[in-house]
């Protein structure tokens, strides 16, 4: 398979922050890949408090139902997170649970972390059983390599089909104190080959409340990473994990500073996410204004960013308003045609029902030919707004998916 | 564009009978193509029963708008349809009102059918105004020229991207009765480039009450074509007619055998126009049983039909059941991970959340050759089934989509 870089990827992975309070490590335990990591062990100190947010699927993974089941715990004795690439165990059965309680037994061994505060996620192939035995023969070695500045060798370590590794980091003052936030994601597309998942890991050396974290993080994801679609398609797998350490000693509970780096780095991690989305060419930005309601708004905004007729006549830099027009019809919010205006660009295209008098096709058709495609809607009949982002559907799209046997 | 036939069309236009009670005739209007018809009218006796379904698209067209608001009108003076191809008069303001009456007036003064009982329909590109003078122009030319053996004229004149006229029809005997049904129908996915169409029109010379046609009409459509999709999008325009003239002289209200005839019309006519989806290279069936219902088994069955993934592996002749076990993880329905079990033709993929012991890949890979692939998904829960139908995502729905400027 190509393994050729997004052109839509950043320059370089950028310069992460330390984030006291919790070290890094990764390692080549061979569960499927070969010539490359993909284990990373992150180990948070006593008092970390971790928030997540999970896949909504109802055939989620092994992996997704531990996780899910541990959030709220006790916060006083530390927690680690355990992530391998190359296989998803998911859809396997009873032999799937058994293989999250191998995992997680033998990292609390090696950490001495209680089993309660271990969190793993696995991503890859689906409906293999996971040689589990490969990962957890590593752990010592993660534990004796863990280091405060690994971070992106943490990234690198959970890609599968990512054509490039994915951080993000945001420092800001509360009361006067500094709070530092780093970030990593992989995902390639909602799903990748063989359902690759989208998993997020988050740190900070905020003090918080861990329900008041959890509060937060299920706000934040509501703004940036369910504000995305590569093609609609939901992994058995998506995890977000967010754990504040408290090794600044700055409480954050209820800091608007905090809430709004946190959405900085995560809504980064996300549109690095969409630019690496299979056969991805351009980045979509769609913004609805005017609609009744924020949740019609980003109805209407999945609906056009889901729309395989919108993606492709994007991939064809073609202004065709009347693919928007289409899939505001559909989504099943309300809509009236005759109050409905669309910009491409700044390009007012369509005005109360029709084409914009003062509308000339070569002006849309000139931001068509940029890469960041920026379309937006008013609904004109109340102050609804959303903002979600995508890409556009290739033949690269299909050459992935259809052209290569898995 | 390219124009080659679907290598799923049928061999040839089916001979269709002639239905008393309602004559057929097609004209070159000119109205954007050259060199070929783009308007029919038929032309309904007397006494016919009008039914109807629409799309449900917020951002409905002007013709739908009107067909709707003369759906259930008065029956003893005949009817007129009149459709044109080239233009879908869709999200053309108060214009497009204006278009749909002038063609209306017309249609009346040429036929001497009262305008509440002419329905119109349009499509093609949206967003442009409708030469309707071209059109009103050959009304009497159309009038002139009514035969009741010309329905196959009809259904090349609404053609837009379809590679073939698509006719059914079907005869079944009522208390001893011959009623027949003919039926036409264009649509080359749900939409087209440029918001193309899905239109069905359905003759009988059943007697039957209007109301109760109505009923049975919806009944089925939901049962045929609201069961097929190619790419999930919904046209601003998609419309559908049964006309009962009543010619026959057989009252079919409430019988079984005309409900049964007409849906085996209307499935025929829904299953051509999956086989006419942009690139479609596989017709592809998908049953799921077991569903706690028959609405949760359908939105299962739709989100297997819909999902890019699937669609792309089928392409690819992928028997990825991993993939299906995702979409029907995403569908929103209820579903239970370990009560699943998943077949590709006959072969039993997956079962009880996991691979079946007896499956060996090259048995669903030989499947996956053909050109009808069938995916079964038994929910293992309860009593609920549906059938749904759809086609491959290839690099022929690029090409059609994203690759020509409209």
């Amino acid at each position: 398979m190509a393994t050729k870089v997004s052109p839509l990827a950043p320059a370089a992975f950028p310069a992460l922050p330390v984030i006291d309070g919790v070290r890094f490590a990764a390692a080549a335990a061979g569960v499927k890949y070969s010539g490359r990591t993909d284990v990373m062990l992150a180990l948070c100190q006593p008092g970390t408090a971790i928030a997540g947010t999970f896949t909504r699927s109802a055939t989620r993974s092994a992996p997704v139902l531990d996780c899910q089941s541990k959030l709220g715990g006790p916060t006083d004795e530390g927690a680690a997170i355990l992530v391998n690439s190359g296989n998803s165990n998911a859809f396997t059965g009873r032999n799937g649970l058994a293989s999250v309680a191998a995992i997680v037994e033998a990292t609390a061994q090696a950490t001495g972390t209680p089993p309660s505060r271990i969190f793993t996620a696995s991503t890859g192939v689906i409906g293999e059983p996971l040689p589990h035995d490969r990962i957890t023969a590593k752990l010592v070695e993660l534990n004796g390599a863990l280091a405060a500045d690994a971070i992106e060798g943490a990234a690198q370590a959970i890609m599968t089909t990512d054509t490039y590794a994915k951080g993000s980091s945001s420092i800001c003052t509360v009361n006067g104190g500094q709070v530092k936030i780093a970030g990593i994601a992989k995902g390639s597309g909602m799903i990748a080959p063989d359902m690759a998942t989208m998993l997020v890991y988050i740190f900070t050396d905020a003090v918080i409340d861990q329900n008041h974290l959890q509060e937060v993080t299920t706000r934040v994801c509501d703004r940036t990473f369910n504000c995305i679609t590569v093609d609609s398609d939901t992994s058995t797998s998506d995890s977000l994990l967010v754990a504040a350490t408290g090794a600044s000693g700055v409480d954050v509970t209820g800091a608007a500073e905090f809430e709004s780096a946190l959405e900085q780095v995560m809504l980064d991690l996300a549109h690095q996410v969409v630019r690496d989305g299979e056969g991805a060419t351009k980045f979509v930005e769609v913004e609805v204004t005017g609609a009744v309601d924020a949740h019609s708004a980003k109805v209407h905004g999945l609906s056009i960013a889901n729309s395989p007729l919108v993606k492709t006549a994007i991939a064809g830099e073609d202004p065709n308003w009347g693919r928007v027009v289409m899939a505001v019809g559909k989504s099943g919010a309300p809509a009236d045609r005759d109050t409905l205006s669309i910009w491409f660009g700044d390009t007012l295209v369509a005005e109360n029902g029709w084409v914009a008098p003062s509308y000339v096709e070569a002006d849309a058709a000139e931001h068509m030919k940029t890469d960041h495609i920026r379309i937006r809607v008013d609904c004109g009949m109340g102050g609804g707004a959303a903002t979600v982002w995508t890409c556009d559907l290739t033949h690269g799209y299909i050459e992935i998916n259809a052209d290569y046997r898995s």
